[in-house]
Formats: structure tokens, sequence, C-alpha cells
């Protein structure tokens, strides 16, 4: 028996229920964002074997536990930049001619950093030249924030779990930084100061000591408003705390106190790590449809998946909206950059939002959407985080390991908290929003899925 | 024209609507927890003069802002113990005979500190005799966890305000500590260390740069997932964080560091002292219902009332119910105990519940109860506090300042989180829980504030 009213429900055209009152319209698009043919390869897929691989390589990425075991010169950490002339930068393979101003400032400041020119004109003219062999971080197992430039002789966070590493450099701070382009004099300072000084420092303690779990101080983070991403002050706080007697018994200077003080995103480098690691351990997984890396190089969006290797899937980004600092606006802005997206890859950042209502004032919304923020991303993920449980939701674990096939089934895209960076190097950050992953990168990337399963 | 169902909305005897499907029962209980002199008494009170001293009264609370300014022996913050032999202790004012086991621990640890008696017997007799003047800390400017001894040569925080100032202990940190009765060697150690070490190296560090803003640290640590009574591990990492610097360059040492690291509940003991200065800022308006101080002794439980001066409203107090330890239960439970009250006085603690889903982990219950917890004590405050905006409730102010009326008129009591002590003195703590005041206190404060307006 029919109790209550009935209510006209419709998926799709509104044309259809125009006149109805009352009518509820769903948010229905057909899958594979209205691309057909992807829609058919994606349903070509092995329903078994897609499962099968993805519990395997969810399975090894949540059982990584990367610890923080040394401070190094990136050199020491990474062979690639071990001889020769090479830089690093972030996102996917891009030549100097397409890049973007602030990864080209913060290839000049390396340039000079490593003292292989000695003018900002001649480092450029060296760039250009092809002197200096660029090549991106994902590739050598590194991680850079913004333009992500790592050259030899910085100093940076080498996380370990057994046999797996994954590098990243340290943690600049805010203001004029080369992670921005910026390569005036103070970032050069600064940058020496954290080879001659700093690294070191971080390396003895380290050494005095047991290593940092990285994992357990971003858990216990995520229950103190901290998502890992654009919010780090808690776990930086906790890590400062731990670190401080070990520091003063090895007579650090007050300038290394006062840097740890201060920087309150010193562990976003560290979380970084820590994800490309975890993320590397679930790469390789034939029929796997994981998302194993996302990150942009300020003129491309690029995404690796653990069945297709090392390919990458790219797609034009644009600018992220957000709110911007005063004097301002999204004319300013430099499309999408960075790295730092491997954190919403394995499930923090922009995926844990609902751990980290304050960071709403920050990127613009409410606490509200930062709980819808989440939700959301349970759509699209494999499973929930068993490290990484969020109070507010009731301590389940935060979303976790972007699948492919339910990003084309769902239409819903990664969510990702991004720092805006201005268009001309060396300006800086002018504000920090949250970004979608293009759709295209998903649509290619189940065309790669499906070529790879061919026989 | 009613468009909608007719629905039956109940409020009082549930046999009214007994038969009637899906009539909503409302919980309503007629006001003053059916005193209806009690009602009467505070109907008759002038409701123009009672809100404009409370606005005042409210007023000066929210304009205070505590600074911790120095760390001091307790005789040279409190001049009542600055001569003879006295203690003080937490709660209303209760005589030795009727005073529960740990806080009489306490007392005799106290006294073996400070060297009036070299054997627990001997203290126990020396303060049966009377020969130690006993007090209680709200008297004078001062507050203490659990059972809140304070003796003369303890060191302590001293916050201040222009000309007001309050003070506490040191936080010892868990286990067998002093404020939960225990005396034995290890306790009186600690406490040496604390007079010769701690406090002097705390106090230098004050006095070598900035004082730090109590109201500031607590209103971040809110967005950090701190509640400022039973939570308080981000307030305090935020402040060990930022007082490394000077520590090392004083040269503390690596017992000083490792009590900062370890102990997660040392700024508990500062926020105190800081709600203690903020709601004294309260007392003494004419006609103010305002809750100026909560508190108890382990057998009763004690409010002030800015309207009724230095009058105490007592009523007995049970053992909170909660989470407890492994092998312990409410059996072993010490009735409630301390002057951490004074966290929820101001509106943090149980207040801000909504801060601190973790907590919910620790206390009983889930995030959903925790976000109602704070709205609940919205009905009883009389504004929300402008420094300590809750980032889960769309950054409203937590509820700040208890209105005596509005208990009275709701039946809704004030939520406290509380340590839960065992019954014999230095066990230590057995758990943790949620206490409600006893609505006796409210009853007798209507009373007091009606004989306060009789001309």
């Amino acid at each position: 028996m029919i109790t209550s009213g009935v209510r006209v429900v419709n998926a799709g055209l509104d044309l259809i229920t125009e006149g109805v009152p009352d009518a509820l319209q769903l948010d229905w698009r057909p899958p594979a964002f209205g691309d057909a043919e992807v829609a058919r390869l994606a349903a070509g897929l092995d329903v078994q074997a897609t499962r099968s691989a993805n519990d395997q390589a969810i399975s090894r990425v949540h059982s990584a536990r990367p610890e923080w075991t040394r401070t190094v010169r990136a050199a020491d950490a990474l062979p690639v930049l071990s001889e020769g002339r090479t830089l690093l930068y972030a996102g996917p393979p891009i030549k100097w001619e397409r890049m973007c101003d602030p990864v080209r400032g913060a290839l000049v400041g390396a340039t000079l950093f490593e003292g292989w020119a000695d003018s900002p004109d001649g480092a450029r003219g060296l760039l250009a030249s092809g002197a200096v062999t660029l090549s991106n971080c994902h590739g050598h197992g590194a991680v850079g924030p913004m333009a992500g430039v790592i050259s030899p002789s910085m100093f940076g966070f080498l996380v370990e779990d057994g046999e797996a590493r994954a590098f990243t450099t340290l943690n600049e701070g805010l203001g004029k930084v080369l992670r921005f382009g910026a390569y005036d004099e103070s970032v050069l300072e600064r940058l020496r100061w954290m080879r001659d000084e700093l690294g070191p420092t971080l390396d003895a303690v380290l050494r005095q000591g047991e290593p940092v779990d990285v994992t357990g101080l971003i858990g216990q983070a995520l229950a103190m408003g901290d998502e890992g991403h654009n919010r780090n002050i808690a776990a930086t706080s906790l890590l400062a705390r731990r670190l401080a007697g070990r520091l003063a018994a090895l007579g650090a200077s007050p300038r290394v106190f006062a840097f740890l003080a201060e920087n309150d995103h010193f562990t976003l480098n560290l979380s970084m790590a820590a994800a490309k690691l975890a993320m590397d351990a679930g790469r390789d997984v034939p029929g796997s449809t994981l998302v194993v890396a996302m990150c942009r190089n300020g003129v491309e969006f690029g995404i690796q998946v653990s069945g297709t290797g090392d390919r990458w899937f790219t797609a034009p980004v644009g600018p992220a909206d957000g709110l911007f600092f005063p004097g301002y606006s999204i004319a300013d802005a430099n499309p999408d950059l960075g790295d730092s997206a491997i954190t919403e890859t394995l499930g923090i950042g922009g995926f844990a939002m609902a751990a980290a209502p304050a960071i709403t004032r920050f990127v613009g919304g409410t606490p509200a959407d930062a709980l819808a923020a989440t939700a959301s991303m349970e759509r699209i993920t494999m499973r929930r985080h068993p490290a990484y449980p969020i109070p507010a939701t009731g301590f389940r674990g935060a979303p976790s390991g972007i699948d492919v096939l339910k990003v084309i089934d769902t239409n819903v895209l990664p969510v990702i908290n991004t720092g805006i960076a201005h268009r001309q190097a060396g300006v800086g950050q002018i504000g920090a929003g949250i970004v979608t992953a293009p759709a295209g990168v998903f649509l290619d990337a189940v065309r790669g899925l499906a070529e790879a399963a061919r026989p």
C-alpha cells in the first residue's frame, strides 16, 4: 500500500520534468563524461581481474610504512643527480621551451645555486642550450612542491621502508622561495644555509635517535586539524616539539630553532615524500586501475596508473580558482603546479578535508563543504586508509586509492588542495584554492588500460 | 489554508499522547527542575536590571587578555602563602575531617615537600591538628587541577592582565602525581625538580622574550582538536615549539625538553589560570546571574555567581561515569574533583567539545555527541566567545558565560570534561568522562540572587 505521496524523480534531461511541481532533479550524466567510446572500453575490462589487481595494489600502498631516516644531499639519494649536470622539476615530462615562468625561474635559481652559471641570463642560456639535463621528479623516486626543482647539492628528506625510498627537498617556508620561481640572493642564501647547516643538523638529529614514523605523524595530525597538504601546523608542531631536545643536545643554532618555529609547512614535504613512497608501492600491477601519481608542471596535469607502468596521461591545466591574497586575482595566477597532489593520490590533502575544517577559511568554502568533499572522494576511491582516521566522520579512514573506473563511472573528479603561484617567476604565492583534476586524463587512462589489456 | 498533514505535538506528560500515532513527544519538564518556589523567585528578578548586569559581567570576561608573564614560587604570587603554614586545595571550602582521600593524600605530600613533617603519619597528624591552615584556591586568586593542592614552594604559572592576576601550579604529567593524592618519593622528587630547575628555567624563558598570550594560544588550539581541558596536545605542542629556541639558548637540560615533549597536558594548568583570571573579571556585578566559578572538592560541587559575591552554593557530588582504564570501574572512582571546571565556566572544555571530536574516543560517545554537547551549552550561556571560534560549527564562538536563569529555564545542566581519580590517594587517574553539574547549586543560586535583590 502506498501511504505517502507519489513524487517525480528524474535522472537526466531537465526538459522531461519541466512543469512537474517539486520533481527531484538528480545530477545524472552519462558515464565517462559522455564519451561513449571510453565507456565501452571501460565496460570491456575484465571485472574479476581488475578487482584482484586493485586489491593487490591498494594493499601494497596501505602496507607501506615510510620512515624519515636521513636528511641528505639530493645527489646522495638520487643516482640521476650524482654525476653530470641534471636538474629535476615537478609534474609530467615537459621541455624547457614549453615550461611556465615559475618553473624556469626555479631552474635558473638552481643553476646559480649549483654554480653552473654566474648570472640569471647565463643560467637561462645554459638551460635553453640543453647543456643541463632536465627530468621530472616522479621519474626518479622523488617529488617536489610547486616548481619542484631539485638540484644535486640541495638537502632533503629521505624516507625509507625496507628497500623502498623516496626523496624530496626541505620546505623553504613562505615568501620569496625557489619553488615559486624566485632566485634572488635571499633565496640562494637560504638554500646555502639549508645545505650547510639545517640539512646536516637534521641528519645528525635523526642519527641520534629513532627515525620518524611519517604515517603515524600524519595520522595524529589529522586528528588535529591538518589535512597534510595545505595545512601542516599540527604535524610540524608535533615534530618540532619531539625533536627539540635532540636539537638542543646537538647545539643547534637559533636559526634552526626559529626556522622550525616559524615555518608552518615544514612537514608538507615530508608527507609528500611518504605519500610518494606509499604510492610507488602500488605501481606496476598488471590490470590495476589505481592512480599512482597525480601532478602538474604548470602547463599540463598528468597521472600515472598502476596497470600502465610509466606512461603519463596528460591534459592541459588551468589556474586554480580560490581565495587570492589582497591585490591579486585569477588573472595573475599561474596554471596549477607541483607534485604535492601526491598527497591526494594517497588520500590525504583535499581527500581528507573533513579533518581540517579550519582550512576552509583559507581556500574558500565552509566546514560543511569540507565534509562533503571527503564524502564525495569516497565515491572514487578503493578503500579507507586504516592509518588515517578522521574524527569528524566518526573515525572513518580517509578515502584512499583513486580508481580510474570509479571516476569514469561517477563523473566525480579528484579534488586537490593547492597553493596558487603568480604566473611570473619569483612573485611567489598569491592565493590558495581547490582544483579538480581534468577529466581528459582519466579518459586517456581508460584507453591506455584497454590497450594494455589486449592480448 | 493547511496544506500539510496535522501532527500531534505534546510537551509534558506521556499519558496524553498514548495511542496517538506518530505524536512527537518533546522532552519538556517544568522549569527550575520542577521547583515551583525557585521558578517563582527567578521570575521575580528584574529582567532589565539582570540583562544589563549580565552584559556588563560577560563583557568584562570577554575583554580579559591573560598573558603568561612569569613562572614563580606560589608564595611569591599568593600573599596567603607567604608566611606561616598554609596550603590551598581545590573546590569549595571544606574541613580536613570531611575531605576525600586523594585531597588528604595531596596535602600530606605537600606537607612532606615543604619539610613540615618527615613522615606521612607525621604530616597527617599535623594536618589533623589544625597546625596548618587549609584554604581553597578560588578564595585566593588561584586554581588547582584535581586535588589542586598548592604549597608555598611550588612553582607555577602566573598569568596577568594589567593589574589582574591568577596563579596555578605547573602540570606534573600523568601517572603517580600529587594531584591524584600520591606522595611517594618519586612524586616529591619531581616536585623538587620542578621547583629547582623547571620552574626557574621557564621563568628565565619568559623574561628572555615576549609573554605568552594564552587566549590566542587556546584559540589556535581549538582549531587543532583541543578543547582546553581534557585534550591539550595542540596547545602544548604549539607552545613547546615556540619556546624551544629560547630554552636551547638558555642551555635547558634534557629533562626539561623531555618533560615538555612527553606531557601532553602541560598547558592544561595554563588554560585554567587564564580562565580563572577571565572569570574573576566578571565577579561582583550586582544583579548579574553569571556563574563565575564551578569546582569540586571530591565531596561537594560548588559554584559562585557574579551577583552574590564570594558566597558558595554547594551540593553533594558523585563520581563521574565514563571510560575506565582496564581493571577499574565506577566502584573505584572518587567523587568528582578539582578546579579545572573553570575552563567550562569560561566556555572551553566540555562546552567546546565540538572542537575536539577525537576526545570522544577517550571520554565515551561519538563526534555527533560532541557537536550536540556544544549546541546544548548554547542554550544556557550568554554569548559566543569571540576569541574561541570552533571550525566544526562554522567558526561560531564557543558558548560562554553560564546564566543561572537559563539553566533554570531550560533544565539543561553544564557539562564538564573530567579525569576520574581513584578513591584511594595515590592510585592516580583511572578514567575520564563527562559529568554534569548538580541541579541543586543552581536552585540555591536563584535563592541567593533573590535574597541579594531584596531592598
